[in-house]
């Protein structure tokens, strides 16, 4: 199989086009696979589904759920039932995999924040398992650990999902997020049989901005090769989502964005 | 002692200030260490070294070493001979510690990267034992790891430091590069008997930007308390520097910074 035929064009890389117009570009451009984020189903995951069926896509993965820290119990109780809509939903639109994106501290110290991550992955699991969803619990990079994501190291990510002990707690391992990380070619190892995706961008240097700061691959430092190539020699072989957060390229995106991406994946994937 | 006894002011606190100013205000304000940078010392460390004593203060590191990657091996040699006289300034200075930056890739591949900063802290470590200086090995945060520095976590500095085998190569510890690692408690320990530094200043949310976006103590997320008192606990009662990169600080820094300093030292750390 062409590497190719592994590309996911996660949406919010050119996050003004509407669902509706990145499932056509995605099709008329052979790109097979689409990640889809939940603000951009406007409530209807059957009748995103449904087109996204039409054109002939699949779905990688649905983005996101997680955030489960919050000040007051009720809060949490609120992000753990938000979480099960988040895994109909993923159902809904015949994704394997939830990504879980486990939220900032808010309010709580890191370690009990951290508790509250794993409670909460305990809480929705017997959902997950029950509806055939994985929740692939993606490390963020530790600039984002106050503001996104107590969770930040893949071994961390590995360390969860050891202690889930499920074939529906998995990781997903993005190229930014990890690509400085001393032991990240061990805990790929490490991850083998529970890696429910592999992202690429690229890491610019110096970098414009914290959030929106990602490059098209090839435009950075990231050795992107070496982490896909350890992500396959670990045993996966499922969709990569190209996932840039570029406001640039969102303001650029046209027709060419598309073969644009596909001549960088084929090149530095 | 009492905690402030420990205050030691790192002159980048307030950039615009000259080496003098800074050695009289700290003098004035009874801060008793200050951390001085290399390029304030304008090439005579002598000078600076008894200016500095004259007024009744310690030098608790010299700002910094490292930086070995380099795309050619003569650069790389032309690095090893500055960090020969980065040691030489810092016994001048009657600084204990050479705080070492390892630097980025610098066009090498990361793992080349390490492999060449691990080398060149082989090269000058015998320099560093005979000056009486300790090398220390200051992991920085990893949005850091294109740009300035290929060493990012504690283990990872804590790995180098078992690798030279030598009271002159220890760890230097910075709450700002740090705060976010699950493993952080676990390696401050494992760092104990080679912790030559402990730095402080916060996090603030949201992070105003990469370089500059360091806040005051008690400005941030970090858990100060914390961290401090288990570098206490792993044995550490050397100096605590304050380095807060901060524009705005540099900006209206004056008479009442180090007082706030103080202040914000007492409560926070």
């Amino acid at each position: 199989m062409s590497l190719l035929q592994r590309l996911s064009f996660n949406q919010m890389t050119a996050d003004p086009w509407s669902l509706e117009q990145t499932v056509r570009n995605c099709s008329s451009s052979g790109v097979p696979y689409i990640a889809v984020w939940r603000h951009k189903l406007e409530g209807d995951a059957a009748k995103a589904s449904a087109m996204i069926r039409r054109e002939g896509l699949r779905v990688s993965s649905l983005c996101r759920g997680g955030w489960f820290s919050a000040p007051t119990p009720e809060e949490r109780r609120n992000r753990v039932a938000d979480n099960r809509l988040a895994i109909e939903e993923a159902a809904t639109l015949g994704a394997s995999v939830l990504v879980i994106v486990s939220g900032p501290a808010n309010g709580q110290t890191l370690n009990d924040a951290r508790a509250t991550v794993l409670d909460g992955l305990l809480e929705i699991l017997p959902d997950a398992e029950k509806a055939g969803v994985v929740l692939g619990i993606e490390p963020l990079h530790p600039m984002y650990a106050a503001e996104r994501s107590v969770v930040v190291t893949l071994k961390q990510a590995n360390d969860i999902a050891d202690q889930l002990k499920s074939p529906a707690a998995q990781v997903v391992i993005d190229a930014f997020h990890v690509w400085w990380d001393p032991d990240v070619m061990q805990q790929i190892e490490r991850a083998r049989g529970k890696i429910a995706g592999f992202h690429v961008s690229d890491w610019p240097v110096p970098l414009p901005g914290i959030l929106m700061g990602r490059a098209m691959m090839g435009d950075g430092v990231i050795e992107l090769r070496n982490l896909r190539q350890a992500v396959d020699a670990a045993g996966y072989d499922g969709p990569i989502e190209v996932e840039i957060f570029n406001e640039e390229i969102w303001k650029t995106a046209d027709d060419g964005l598309l073969p644009l991406i596909q001549r960088r994946f084929a090149e530095h994937v």
